[in-house]
């Protein structure tokens, strides 16, 4: 691994540059003793078995937190997770005159554990169970709508069947895109505090400016606990409840690692597309993420220019403009890792060997997935345009929510689509308010001026009549329609999008408005592309297992094992600790340590370190947390491990199971790996847990939970 | 070198941080006998007496050339400096419709080297002796400004008998800061040509944004040749001259450096000030680099300001704005760089050891010294703001500038004030031209408002009664005289700038108004400010000999040579490629590769390779200019030699004195590094001839060059 790029390499070609296997790879941990002996090979120590029953030790302590992956520290119940995946609690807990963001926050005893926001969940897995004839006995012989239909009710029925027993949350997984399914069963903990949490300029130092960024040095963990009744169930927060004992948890290591250690780490990875067919790669670099680049900004433009003249539009977009701004960094990023990895060409020649070795049946569905995506992709700029039409404005925005809720508020609330039921009106009604404060009619009929005539331009065959009707087919009719639409509408007073609201909700008609009214009559056609898109999703999860089987086949060929994409299901990687040559002459060692703290520091957010912890820095009182090699504090460590959004909060284990890390972020050179893993430059960011217990011990001191995790 | 810095170290005191030798020193060559054991234990093989002579082989192949520094690389006066020194010569000859900076050049033949601006010269040093007795006579006994114009007398006498052979300019510089004067005379070649010029986008790759930066990847060279008569002498260009054969010329070596190698280098740096006083030190990083930064950040806040309102303004000021930016900039990183090397604590523990082994009579002068700077610091702060309000106004310093010139015009021509001679006519007028395009009323005033209003803060003991008189004491007296000024002034007219000047010029009398009637009114003070300068400088030049003579037995005591200050003559640096760690975890390698080439393409100014680069490099035929252990074509390479501004262009050598690279540059954590010589983040950045050598055989073909080089 990380290799010079060989521009030899380059130049004969792509065969040599494809990435080798490395340490790639998010497992499922029934994958575990098959991989047994690479497991050895680099550096584990364990037993591999052990490794593969998400309900037993270790991977029991490992939990879903928030948005991201927590993990049991001791046998009562406390918790580690990131800093940011904890912020809400925090944030929560913080009061005007002690704002526990900044200042941080040390629970003296158990007395003084704050209870979380009332939603915050903690999940623990109990079952893992292979679903697939259950899910799929409907389906089979089916296809399209109906194919999706059957699959969703078997999943809904199983998943309500799981419920019925009270505590528990239940899902269905669907990997390697529709070839099985698992039931998994969570016991949903619901009584959390907040424990020990950083200062801000610790648990976020150097927050976006540092974000993606290696070396780092950011203190990125929070301590929770989780409580439950004192039956042992899990309850809503209550003074009387008691700490949750986990089943299992880990243990602090005393040690800390260095370069070229074996590590490993268990987690809830997002979404990746690495097994995406050559035809989906090539759209992705070749149409998906240009076009996103480029109509991104396209927008960022248009309210930059508005906002020179209008400092009121400035301030309204400025949130808009940096969401934009980084969706569009982010995607000339991945774009261009893919290009440096060579990805579309890479995976053809993958597909290409992979299909010389396929059987006629399995060719057969392949051919018919190719011919599938070949149709969504023959409509994906109009795809793409009509959702950034819908995401990127308000007061449009606005009337086509009302519309729909008007619409689904007629069918019983279980059959409602997703996001107009009950429990989301407290949602709509928050976005129908913030309206107010991000919204001026020049910026957004100049947003939808652009977004529109760019959906002028699309031939025939992916224009929508209603749109049409409604905007007119050229730059001039559409200029008219939204000088019209926005010159009569009263959805920009809050009343009168709120009263509507109110009959929306109900399923009653509303008072007529020149956008409610527009609304009204793209809604239908929103009805049928979302019909459509059901139909290809049918016909996807009926066909990609084909191309999944092949894949399998193709890799075992190769001698290597496959891993299913990730889905928000727990995984596990394993690596070591690697340096980064990120560019030519530049190598970034995989520890970084407190002087770059100092270095780093400017007072100024988001580089202010706290004066305690520069004045313990400079007192340099590391005791049995330095390391004994560079002898001083280690703050952050890099490896080599597979990770993607979702991984937030993972313990990162040693060869012997210890707990050395928590994972927090990537490195921006990374950010393609969503769709392909170059072992060049795929790295994980970890908080070194000899940081946190440095910080426990001389800076902002919590001996008692130092002792509690037993590292005191 | 090149420690990790040690945090310990930090909290036990400065004693342990002081910065090793090294490979400190701007060496003049007469002192390269007494390092011969340094030398060789660097890695020199050759002998270094052979060092020791500017006017033998091989440093009298080193010469002078526009503002930097260049060497003969043939017998037939071909010429390698860097392309920013031989820009303007580029320039010069770029054609509407065939901009050399752009395209480059390369001339087929000699016919074809294209004659240079009539003012660029090459300065060949044939003579280098000592004449302090000759300098310090008639000063001897003598103080203030006697001392001063003694020295001054002395100075120019030397100089004019010098010059009074044709063909040679000569100069008296001051070794020392008083201790040794030395008259260097030099042949002047007034006849020099374009031979080889890469494109911009080679020679500039990466421009600003890449300045002060490693890695680096940038070609800063160019060829020229010089010429002279049939007879051998120096001549303006003609066809018929001939090209210059010099006493000797560097030979370009085979093979490349490496990490460890030796090297060496000889030029022209500019100014140190590393042998300044404690105090001089305390008041550069505790007064002087801190209010630069204060004052130029608070113009460039006045006129980014102003510029938001004024979109004319914001063009005007573009220049001026993206000029105070710099200083300011750079003012910040040295003064960022010397409290990271903590240079004031080291500079005083240094001074007091030496003051502890000084003799009663130089500690005598030393102690004057002391209440010399005293009294000079005492004033600083007018200094300082008289300094900025002259320079940072145009309106003003235009009128300054006519009432100048009309003052020194009434007398000789010889005997006028630098700057206001006839010779100086042009510059003068250029300057009151230009004045349209960069200025504006508002813009003016709110900038002379906050340095005024900064000086009528100041003590009444720096305070000037013209001053004061002019502008009032306070600000609103301050804001009223500059409305009234400005109100009804002409100078912002071309026409009525240059009527003055021409009477000015004459010593006659110049029209009335407002802003020149001022000038007059200021002039005197100017006048007397300077006279004190003189002064005080005459003090300088008297007392500071025996701070030298302590501060050169303190270094033998500690078994080290002491090196003068830079002053423009030539040096000798020395020591290896060496890697950097610039920062907690991030190690730069010393050798860049064309792969950074790539990397950093984005087809946009600065870096947008040509096509012929990037298609040379893909190809990867790079024959023996390839690195072996790398195997690919290396670009840049870093040293730790001691550098300076007027580096630019010097020759850097191997062990055997062969030609390796071309010093362009330093990097940014050395910006420092005039005042003090951290072995830490001291870096000087060069071109490897294996790069040009690689451009010249395959890219940008020159073959009868590389053939005149004797490296075919």
């Amino acid at each position: 691994m990380n290799q010079r790029w060989s521009l030899s390499a380059l130049a004969i070609g792509i065969a040599l540059s494809a990435p080798a296997q490395a340490f790639e790879g998010m497992w499922m941990p029934s994958q575990m003793p098959q991989l047994a002996s690479e497991l050895r090979s680099a550096g584990f120590k364990g037993d591999p078995a052990q490794l593969s029953d998400l309900t037993a030790a270790p991977l029991n302590a490992v939990v879903r937190v928030g948005g991201g992956t927590g993990s049991f520290v001791s046998d009562q119940g406390l918790l580690l997770t990131n800093h940011h995946v904890a912020y809400g609690v925090i944030q929560y807990n913080s009061k005007p005159d002690n704002n526990l963001i900044d200042n941080g926050y040390i629970a003296a005893d158990r007395s003084a554990e704050l209870p979380a926001n009332p939603d915050y969940r903690v999940l623990v897995t109990v079952a893992f169970d292979k679903v697939t004839d259950e899910v799929l006995k409907e389906a089979r012989g089916k296809s399209g709508r109906d194919y999706f239909d059957a699959v969703d009710a078997a999943s809904k029925r199983l998943v309500s069947e799981c419920e019925s027993q009270p505590g528990y949350r239940c899902s269905v997984a669907d990997m390697y895109y529709g070839t099985d399914f698992y039931r998994i069963k969570q016991l949903e903990l619901r009584d959390i505090r907040l424990v020990y949490a950083p200062p801000r300029a610790i648990g976020n130092y150097g927050d976006e400016i540092d974000n993606f960024m290696w070396p780092r040095h950011t203190g990125d963990f929070t301590l929770l606990r989780a409580y439950v009744g004192k039956d042992g169930q899990p309850a809503d927060y209550s003074a009387d409840n008691v700490p949750y004992q986990p089943p299992a948890h880990l243990q602090m290591a005393k040690n800390g690692p260095r370069e070229g250690d074996f590590a490993m780490l268990a987690g809830y990875p997002g979404v990746t597309y690495r097994h995406r067919t050559a035809a989906e790669f090539d759209n992705q670099v070749n149409h998906v993420l240009p076009q996103r680049v480029q109509v991104f900004d396209q927008l960022i433009d248009i309210i930059e220019q508005q906002g020179k003249a209008d400092a009121d539009a400035r301030t309204r977009y400025a949130s808009q403009l940096q969401s934009l701004k980084n969706n569009s960094k982010r995607a000339a990023g991945e774009l261009l890792g893919l290009q440096r990895s060579q990805a579309v060409a890479v995976r053809a020649a993958d597909e290409r060997g992979m299909l010389a070795q396929t059987d006629a049946d399995d060719r057969a569905a392949i051919e018919q997935l190719s011919t599938l995506l070949a149709e969504q992709t023959a409509l994906r700029d109009r795809e793409f345009l009509l959702n950034v039409f819908g995401s990127q404005s308000q007061l449009m925005r606005s009337a086509l929510m009302l519309q729909r809720l008007q619409v689904e508020s007629q069918k019983p609330d279980a059959q409602r689509e997703s996001g107009y039921q009950q429990r989301d009106w407290n949602n709509i009604e928050a976005f129908l308010k913030q309206v107010q404060r991000r919204y001026s009619p020049q910026v957004e009929k100049a947003l939808l001026a652009a977004l529109l005539g760019r959906y002028q331009q699309l031939p025939e065959n992916q224009r929508v009549a209603e749109f049409d009707q409604a905007f007119g087919r050229t730059p001039a009719q559409l200029a008219s329609a939204l000088d019209k639409l926005y010159a009569t509408t009263t959805l920009d007073q809050e009343a009168q999008r709120l009263s509507r609201f109110a009959a929306a909700r109900e399923g009653q008609p509303m008072q007529p408005d020149p956008l409610i009214d527009l609304a009204a009559r793209l809604i239908p056609a929103q009805l049928s592309l979302e019909q459509q898109r059901k139909t290809w999703e049918g016909e996807d999860l009926r066909l990609r297992p084909a191309y999944m089987h092949a894949l399998f086949d193709w890799r075992k060929s190769q001698g290597r094992a496959l891993y299913p994409d990730a889905n928000r299901t727990l995984r596990i990687s394993y690596g070591t600790l690697e340096s980064l040559q990120a560019r030519d002459a530049v190598t970034y060692a995989p520890v970084t340590t407190v002087a770059g703290i100092v270095e780093k520091n400017t007072n100024q957010v988001p580089f202010d370190a706290p004066k305690r912890l520069l004045d313990a820095i400079a007192k340099g009182d590391f005791g049995d947390t330095a390391d004994p090699v560079l002898q001083t504090q280690t703050v952050n460590f890099l490896t080599n491990l597979d990770t993607t959004g979702g991984n937030s909060g993972s313990p990162v284990l040693n060869a012997n199971g210890e707990l050395i890390g928590l994972n927090f972020d990537s490195n921006w050179e990374a950010v393609s790996a969503s769709w392909m893993f170059d072992p060049r430059y795929k790295r994980a960011v970890h908080v070194d847990m000899r940081y946190l217990r440095w910080l426990l011990a001389k800076v902002y001191p919590a001996p008692h939970l130092l002792q509690e995790m037993q590292v005191d």
